[in-house]
């Protein structure tokens, strides 16, 4: 019995998210049910993250314990061609026991995509956040800075969440134009519910001038969510990859 | 009462393609439910081509006979907001009488992509055909020489079509990789049924050895569908843009 890591990319459009629901199909049952057939069993799995609906992957990790003797590439090979075109297994390595996918997690980089033209792109459709409203791009970044370092996210995080620790660390947060998509790529120790799409959504309401910029540290002071900006939709939303 | 050119791109992996259907959803009903919300009634459209299920759009062109008063811009405007994210109203023009949709197009042009990776990219499903094999550049683009200029296209033809005339000129054939995506780019003065996919699904087999480069010019003086290689799937197809 052996350890495996595996490191699988998805597109989230067509998916209740990561874990397994009862109202939906989700992205784990699928690549459980593409390693049972190569494999021969269902096996366990443990990842890195939960992930929401239509929420998409670069980097996504789990580890299962397997006794099987099929080389790793043959392996990688099989549970590909056992996968839809819309998830694709990009790694599997043998990791030591003590290895977990989820409490081994150092960082989780996110990236959130803003199509920030007129017209519309049709093949970035549940891909991007479709947003035609000038970018402030020097206010958004100022305003940004607030979130870096040690602070209870309470006001950043879905109030349906039951998790209790709410202090997180931000390591950075870049923000830039690739072409025409506005990217955000934030760095953290970990992330509330919702906790990345509050943080675009607040910052492009300082873009917008509904939310001034020097608002930031009052809104994170508060710990209550009404004094944040809206909640943008999961379609621009990647992990883009976790250190270990 | 003016006649109105339209330009819309579109996503075609949801749609059973452009024209009306029993068995699915078209881009044309979509495009006609979304015009009829914005100009209060539902006109007829005239376009410039059908297309296959799954087939993608750059610049698909139709016309309409209107009698409104909304300015073009908000017209474009509005009927964006009543269209889904996948379909996307690029121009509209008023344009004379004369002109047609369909019976004044000189020139199509046709773009297939294929992605040439072991990995594939979770995010262009639907997008690109994923094909793993080496591509033997030099020889496709050998091969495809021999299919300009004017032939009967019978060899490239779906025998289900009801075509009679099958001579088409074909004007070039451009084949390059655009980083990991090869590229084909047809332009010819018409195309029949399946006819780029069968072209390309031909030239695939010539560059795996399955379909010797001189061959090419056999397989067209047959004029017997069996003759040519495989029709790939709609998946990679786009009507990049038509010649008026």
């Amino acid at each position: 019995m052996k350890r495996y890591l595996f490191c699988i990319s998805f597109n989230g459009t067509n998916y209740c998210g990561w874990q397994v629901q009862k109202n939906g199909i989700s992205v784990q049952e699928v690549v459980q049910d593409a390693i049972e057939r190569v494999v021969g069993f269902r096996g366990d799995v443990v990842s890195c993250s939960r992930t929401d609906a239509k929420v998409h992957a670069n980097n996504f990790y789990f580890h299962m314990d397997l006794s099987i003797k099929i080389e790793i590439e043959k392996l990688k090979f099989a549970i590909n061609n056992a996968l839809p075109l819309d998830i694709c297994l990009k790694e599997i390595k043998i990791v030591d026991k003590s290895f977990h996918a989820r409490y081994s997690v150092k960082r989780k980089e996110y990236i959130y995509k803003i199509w920030n033209k007129n017209v519309r792109n049709p093949f970035l459709k549940g891909l991007v956040l479709n947003y035609n409203f000038k970018i402030d791009l020097e206010k958004i970044k100022k305003a940004a800075k607030f979130f870096l370092g040690k602070h209870n996210f309470t006001s950043f995080c879905n109030v349906k969440s039951d998790v209790q620790d709410k202090v997180r660390t931000i390591y950075s947060i870049d923000i830039f134009f690739d072409g025409d998509i506005l990217i955000f790529k934030i760095v953290g120790d970990g992330f509330l519910y919702n906790m990345v799409r509050i943080i675009v959504g607040t910052l492009l309401e300082v873009s917008e001038g509904k939310i001034d910029v020097l608002d930031i540290e009052k809104i994170i002071e508060k710990k209550d969510r009404k004094y944040a900006g809206k909640t943008v939709k999961a379609d621009g939303l990647y992990l883009n990859d976790v250190t270990y």
